[in-house]
Parts: structure tokens; sequence; C-alpha cells
């Protein structure tokens, strides 16, 4: 049985290894685009040659079931996503997918017949990385975020959302996904980002939760002028608030032990020789509890205040997602901790649609593969393979358990 | 005669003020591209509807030779660009331009017969916002920068300059201009970028000196990992080091009265939830001499260096051009301000074709026309429409003076 199991994932994670690995390394999966629809397509025909029946739904999701004869009431669905952020790595999403499919070829191997149905999910655009809101496809399945607020959504070209799902041969209406009322328990299986299971020197645990996390832009706006010509006492220059709201937010969340950063910056007009006119960067943070980080982008934004009235500029913040706190089922994760030999339990700071599930009221867990760099959306993320076949023997165990 | 002026410089003014003026009110005339070759369709026009005779070289430059009959030895040639920064003013350039034009208009109308051929001449690519090297016309033109070096140069797209040569129909070699030989005196009339002559309350100045000014790009590289999972002690964010360096910048420049702007920025890969593995960004920097500009530079590096150091980050420093102080011929510099009743001489903090054509040995001037704001390459560039005119009549008074 361990050979098969060694034998099915490893075949699937090759075949879609290379699809949209740039030449740095890095994978470029995005949303409605080539390379994640390629690994669709790989996805829809490793669930048809299983006999799993497909649906989709007008949000982007896609569902393949498992539903033998006998199986009846709520289902046992586990899953993640295929898209990618930009540059980002291999595990995080696909291992979810792939490691699934290899779960049902384990639980057939061992002439398992399941009492409920069971689904492989794959949500759409996950990171967050096209159109600025994470967890888009769980967020419109479960309906906490609203049809036509996604519609409007357009990415970095101006492609609107539901432009870009049409071209991607998308159809039906965005909103409530009907195949989520049948969902009993949702898993969703992870590489972890960081190194909690490399110190405890374990491959798998089962999570607690996840933090609380936000995306917010700040506008900071200026007058544009000649570089060479302006004095600095008569400028009003953007980008020196922004400098000093950066180093803030690096301060404060060391000193707290919480996570902020600014990955995304652009300049307008962006020339070597004008001062510029605005600087627009978005501020990902988190923190241990609601109130927490609420207090750490109050910090961050008042050195970005400081700093504007300083200089004569202004600064604009805008909250573009703001995610409580999620805690999983504590009695589910205590019940596949024990099914898995007292797997440990552990928090992430990350976002996932597990989250997104959990907070509409479906009982839900996560499981971590280690991770042995802990790095995370880079080319660096990794699992050893021996990591990632403890993890569908996990998943196969606790699928097992779930749908008996 | 002044209606005369007035009547010919507003109609070509008002001809070009629409040409690549964006919504916003700024102007995006990027070299070689369609915009800014509108403007040099309407030059070649205006001067050909002056009976001028059209000379191109391989640069991109052009030159509208008026040869009257008994003209003859060096000759005197005026003229500007026709590119601007994105999102730039209408004056910076043009201003230049349409004056020539205009002065050779007064010049008939006084019935001046010039000893001395007359040029009106265009140069390419002067604000180096498309190819990333300002001046690339006259630095071609005079030979002062390489063919095969200029040659190698890409745009944010990856087109080669010479690529964009050809798709704008530019032929022949890039290098030293053969019209250039002929080149006895070179005056440039430009809208002032500052508010000196505001203060002394008068319409146009002569130039004495150009600051030295160096564009530099600072590649600060980290590691990219995931914005929420990795703990703040274990990054290597660059974002922090080009914060801390572009704070260093400008307080640096502030205190030493020199002028230090970081308006341009790209990260990578630019995503909210993704630390940044690379952080470019680029020096805009100028001082009152050669040595205050290299003292400058070096403490903004060292900042650079120090902060990364502590994060675990490095810093590559590359200057893409670094322009030495340009002092203008002094005594051809008074003899114009006498012929324009004592017009004040001033310095400049910004680059110009004027200061390469100096310091590849032509005697050369510059002359200055009030802009009440003193904003440059952005949309609040302006100069009243009387000192436009003041400025035609004194640059005719110029041409006069040296062509007889």
């Amino acid at each position: 049985m361990a050979e098969l199991v060694s034998m099915d994932f490893e075949a699937m994670w090759r075949a879609l290894l290379p699809v949209g690995r740039a030449s740095t390394g890095g994978y470029r999966r995005s949303p409605f685009a080539s390379a994640e629809r390629e690994c669709l397509d790989w996805f829809l025909e490793a669930a048809v040659a299983r006999d799993l029946r497909i649906e989709s739904d007008g949000n982007g999701n896609v569902v393949a079931w498992w539903e033998p004869v006998g199986a009846a009431g709520p289902a046992v669905v586990t899953g993640s996503h295929l898209d990618s952020v930009t540059e980002g790595g291999a595990y995080d999403g696909p291992l979810g997918v792939v490691s699934a499919l290899a779960a049902i070829d384990v639980l057939r191997e061992r002439d398992v017949r399941p009492g409920r149905p069971i689904g492989v999910s794959v949500f759409a655009e996950e990171e967050g990385s096209r159109f600025g809101l994470a967890c888009l496809g769980s967020r419109l399945a479960t309906g906490v975020l609203a049809p036509e607020k996604a519609a409007a959504l357009t990415d970095r070209q101006g492609v609107r959302l539901d432009e870009a799902m049409a071209a991607a041969g998308v159809t039906g209406a965005l909103g409530r996904s009907a195949w989520l009322d049948r969902v009993g328990t949702f898993v969703e299986l992870h590489v972890e980002q960081g190194r909690d299971l490399v110190h405890r020197d374990r491959s798998v645990a089962v999570a607690s939760e996840i933090w609380p996390h936000g995306r917010y832009r700040f506008d900071f706006t200026g007058e544009a002028n000649h570089a060479g010509a302006t004095r600095m006492e008569d400028r009003h220059d953007p980008m020196l608030a922004y400098a000093a709201t950066a180093l803030a937010a690096g301060e404060q969340a060391r000193a707290s032990g919480q996570r902020a950063t600014f990955g995304r910056i652009e300049a307008v007009p962006n020339g070597t020789n004008a001062v510029p006119s605005r600087v627009t960067a978005w501020l990902d943070a988190r923190a241990e509890s609601d109130d927490v980080l609420a207090d750490l982008v109050s910090d961050i934004e008042d050195a970005g205040r400081t700093r504007s009235q300083l200089d004569g500029t202004a600064l604009t913040l805008t909250p573009e997602s703001v995610s409580p706190s999620v805690a999983f089922d504590a009695s589910l994760a205590r019940r596949l901790a024990r099914a898995l030999g007292d797997a440990p339990i552990i928090p992430t700071q990350a976002g996932h649609d597990a989250g997104i599930l959990s907070g509409a009221g479906i009982p839900t867990a996560m499981l971590f593969v280690r991770n042995p760099t802990g790095v995370s959306h880079a080319p660096g993320e990794y699992a050893e393979m021996a990591d990632c076949l403890a993890g569908v023997t996990a998943l196969a165990d606790v699928l097992e358990e779930l749908a008996s």
C-alpha cells in the first residue's frame, strides 16, 4: 500500500511540477490565466480517470465527488487551490489538491467503503494575487462576499473579474454555491508556512487557529515636481512618508511579535527625475488577536500621518480586506490529532479557504505538512517526498475516520 | 512687430498644446512614440513652411537650417527638445523649439540679413524617461556616448533603442553627427525650473552653470517569503533598507542644501502577501560641485549599507549616468546679458542638451523664461504668455547679435 501511495502521488506531483514554472524556479499560476487553467485541466482529467463526478459553480470553484453506493448524508470534502502568488512555490495549494486525489486512491486500495460522499475541491483565486482579495472563490461560495462587489473587482491591467472568468470559460452566476450545502466537514491539507514541525521533529500537524489578518492600501499623495530644480524645503514628496511608514511597520511588528509587510508599491509617475505625486503601498498585517491587529495597524498609520504632516503630504488608508481570527472546531482538531497518533495542534499566520468555510459555520480542520526551510510564497517553499506521503496517509486516515 | 511675434508664437503654441496631453493635464511625449513623433511632424511642417532646410542624423536629432545668401562661417544654432517626462509639463523642451522658430520670424520681420547660417535643433530623448539616459541625442551627436553602448539600451518593455528608432523611421547610423561640426555657438531657451526670476521680478535670465547631477540604481536584494507566516526576526526584507535609504537621502540633501530624490521604484515580486526578494530604486542627486555630489551619494549609500547589514540583505549601487558640473562660456553669458539689458545670470540644477554641447567644447549659452509656480516636470509647469513673448524677443536679439 505504501508503494501505491508513493507511485500515485509522485506521478501526479511530477505531472504538475513544470506547469507555470518560470526560469527563476518561481511559479506564476495567476487565476483564470493559462498556467492555472492547465493545472485545473490536469485536475479534471485526474478526477475523471478516478470516476469522480465533476461539479462546477459560477465562482470558478470545482468539486469532484466520490459517491459510492450506500454513501449518504453530509459529505466530507477536502481540497485546496491551484493558483499561486507571483513567483510563488510549488506546494502552497497544489499539495492539498494532489494529496486529496492520492488519499482517495489509498482509501480504495484499503477497500474502504465510505458511509458519506467524499469530495475533492479546488477553490479559485485563493491567493488574491490577481484581484487583490484572498480566498475569492470560497468567499463567494459561502456568501460572505456579495457577488456585485466581486464583479466590480479588476486586475492590474483593468480586466474585470467577470471578464476574466468568461474568458476562462467559467459559466453560471457568481454567488452562494449549492454544492456547499452538502458539506458536513471540510479538511484542507497544506504545506506548513513556518518551521514549527521542524522544531517538533514531526511530519504532520493539525491546525488550531488562523491569526486575524488584513490588507490595507496606503495612498500617500503629494506634489509632482522636478527632482533637480525643486529645493528640498519646497517639496511635498510622498515617498518620504511612505519610507517612514514602512520602517515603522517593521519596527512595530517586530517589537510586539506580530507581522507587518509592505511588499507591493506603486509610485506615480515613477520617473527617476520627478518628485512623485503619489505613492501607493499595500500593508499586509497579521496578529495573534483581533485587538492586537487593530492596534498594530493603528500604530503604523500614526507613523504615516505624523511624517505626512511634516512634509505637507496626505495619507488615505483603505482596508481592502480584513479577516478576523479563525478558531477551528476544537473537538474536531482533537479527534483528528488522536487519530493521527497525537499529532501536534498548532496555529498558522496564513489565511486559507478553510478559514472562510469555518467562519461560515462548517466544521473545518486543517493538516500541515512539514516544510524544512519554512519558506513560503517563494521558490524555496519545499516538502520532502517522505513527508508528502505521510501527509497523504494522514489525510486518508482522517477521511476514513470522518466518512465512516 | 510685437503683434507679429504674438500672433506667430501663440498660434504655434496652441497647435502643439493638445498633443500628448493626458486627462490629468500631464504630458506623455515619450521619445520615438506617437505623441512625440506628432510634435516632430509639426516641427518639420513649420520649418518647411519657413523655407528652412531639414537635416536629420542617425541619432533621431533634427536641425532646420536658415541659410540666407551671403551667410557663411560657423553657424549659430538654437533649439531644445520635444519629448517630456511621464506626466510632465507643456513647457520643458517645446518652449525652446517654438521660440526658436518664432525668433526667426522676428529676425525676418526686422529684415535682418544674418552673416552666419542659423539652425533650429530638436534633440531626441532629452529627458531620459524611456531609455534611462538623459540627453541621449546630444550625447550621441557629440560623441561622448559610444554608439554601441547606446544601442544596447532598452526601455521598460525591453524594446532596444535601435528597434524603437527604426520603428519611428529614424535612418542612418548612431554616433557623431556631421552637422554639429558646423555649430559655432549654441543657445538653448528653456522655461525656468525654479522661482529665481520671480524673486528678481524679471522675465528672462542667462545661465551661468549647471549643477553636476547623477542617476544611480540601488538594487536591494533579500529573500522572498510569506508575509504572514515568516517571523520578523527570520526575514531578509530589502524594503526596509530601501526605506532607510530614501529617508537618509531626504535628510542629507536637506541638511546640506543639495538635492536627492527617489522617484522611481520597482519591487519584486510586488505582491501584497510576499516579503520582496528585491527592491530596485533610482536616486537622482544634484549638488553645487562635483565633490559635494560625490559626498552626498556616498552618505546615502552608507545609510543603505548600514541598514542592509542589519537585515542580512545586500545593496548594489550602479551609477547609470553622472554628469559633471557645466560652466557655460562666461564671456558669452556676459555678452548676452548685456545685449538683453543686463539680464541676471543664474545657475540651474537641471540637466540640458546645452550642457552636453558645452562639455564638447562648443561655446554655449542658455536663456531662462520666468515660471511663476517654479513647478517643472509636472502639469503645474507654466509661463505667462507675456514672458514667453519676451523670451522670443530676447532670443531674436541674441541670434541677431551672434549671427551678425
